[in-house]
């Protein structure tokens, strides 16, 4: 496995396999790896014949008061994870190598689908994360990019970018990786307290019982109310519980498909969390 | 020479010139071409293995009182000049096939260069230009893309978010084509009439007299007013009169190249022209 640090040197990596048309695979991460990520590049090693995982804390994807430079990088252990799930070219730049020193004069923004849920507390957060998302692909050209289901809004609005720019490649999402207890994985997960990180299963507890409810025919908007005052209860502060389309729209009845969201925070940790129910008529 | 109408159509058609890692060359167009836009596909065909020229009246740059619906559309004549010049590949896509059937949900925006000179009286324009040019670089995927330095903040808008998106191609600007009294070559030219059409080369002529000036050592504000005056007296309504460095940033004083841009409508008709003015100390 190669660390490249420069867009050129990974040019360099990749330029063979280009010229042989192989099957290239990239999982966009900002480190501090878990096993959701893991599973990322499980997936890509499974499509692909060349696999890059790039590490890169995008400063402009957070806002001022947010965790960015607190934010844990911990390039060598993540090296290590990443050689032995079979990734070929770790990319790995710095601030300056993705923005150079001229100022960046060109935004990328997303209507719609970025205005509320997660975008709502986090203005531009979304424009952010489609520069970045852009440029890496423009640098690494890939066949197949993996990206994870837990940030399902994320999910969306790369999707949905890739289509309205014809971004030549396939986005691949892939379901969300769980600890035992059930909380989704994350790198924020190692912010929370001992008392805090036992707390954090509830989210993930009641969004299976929500599931439960709705398929028991509970009216929709009843279940979402139970479900913000359980992680009310035991002490989240909720940012938001909503259910949506596959699409990100509005719905207020379970007649289809919907994604069920939950943000909430523990001490400062937010956590965020989804789950897919499937509607089965009758 | 090929024409092809769709997205996959071209995908096959270029597929085997990708295959042996030929060189790809672009130009993009909006048809109704003249010399202007043939000397790109001639500058084209000098750098490259295959050209590719796109036609495609693109309605999200035109304003809602602009002549969207009026562009000349003259596609077998446009055929046939590019057969003549050597184009390998015409892309004439429809509407539908650009932008699909979903709505279109991400937006491209430029600041700074795109809030005056033509930006200023064209709200959006440089945002469609530059989502329109992204998608069809992404559909095309060049090695080189090549543009009229006419629309010269077009030129600088297409370079400064190829560079900060890091879209892998380079960007080649071409010399203005002029008709033999020195009006700049543009499919609007077409609309003037007889009267307006010989008034038109004052705009050319009236930058070279300032060209002159400024060689002289008049003052940069006195060279501009008496280029806008020029302009009224024969009948011009002056939309701008400006100077710019090359990367148009605004100046005051002429100590160092300059570009003279002119926009002024001539009965219904709008011209722009430029002028690149180059200072030699001492």
């Amino acid at each position: 496995m190669k660390t490249e640090t420069t867009i050129q040197g990974l040019a360099a990596s990749l330029n063979p396999a280009r010229a042989n048309r192989k099957i290239i695979g990239f999982v966009p991460t900002m480190g501090n790896l878990h096993q959701g990520h893991l599973n990322l590049v499980r997936e890509a090693r499974k499509l692909c014949d060349v696999v890059v995982v790039s590490i890169f804390v995008n400063p402009i994807q957070f806002g001022p008061n947010e965790d960015f430079d607190n934010y844990p990088r911990t390039l060598e252990q993540d090296q290590q994870l990443l050689a032995d799930v079979g990734c070929d070219i770790v990319f790995a730049p710095t601030v300056e190598q993705m923005y150079g020193k001229k100022p960046r004069l060109t935004n990328i923004s997303i209507s719609d689908i970025t205005d509320d849920l997660c975008g709502l507390q986090r203005p531009g957060h979304f424009d952010g994360v489609a520069v970045v998302v852009t440029k890496l692909f423009n640098i690494v050209q890939p066949n197949y990019a993996f990206f994870g289901q837990k940030d399902y809004q994320q999910l969306a609005v790369i999707r949905q970018f890739v289509q309205d720019l014809n971004i030549p490649l396939e986005v691949i999402g892939v379901p969300i990786a769980r600890a035992e207890d059930g909380l989704a994985l994350s790198s924020r997960n190692g912010y929370l307290s001992q008392e805090h990180r036992a707390i954090a299963p509830v989210i993930y507890q009641s969004l299976q019982k929500a599931e439960q409810q709705l398929h028991a025919a509970i009216e929709l908007d009843t279940v979402l109310a139970e479900l913000r005052q359980t992680l009310t209860d035991v002490g989240f502060v909720v940012d938001y519980v909503e259910a949506r389309t596959p699409e990100l729209q509005k719905i207020h009845t379970f007649n289809q498909d919907v994604v069920l969201f939950v943000a909430a925070k523990i001490g400062n940790t937010r956590l965020i969390d989804n789950l897919q129910v499937k509607y089965t008529a009758g």
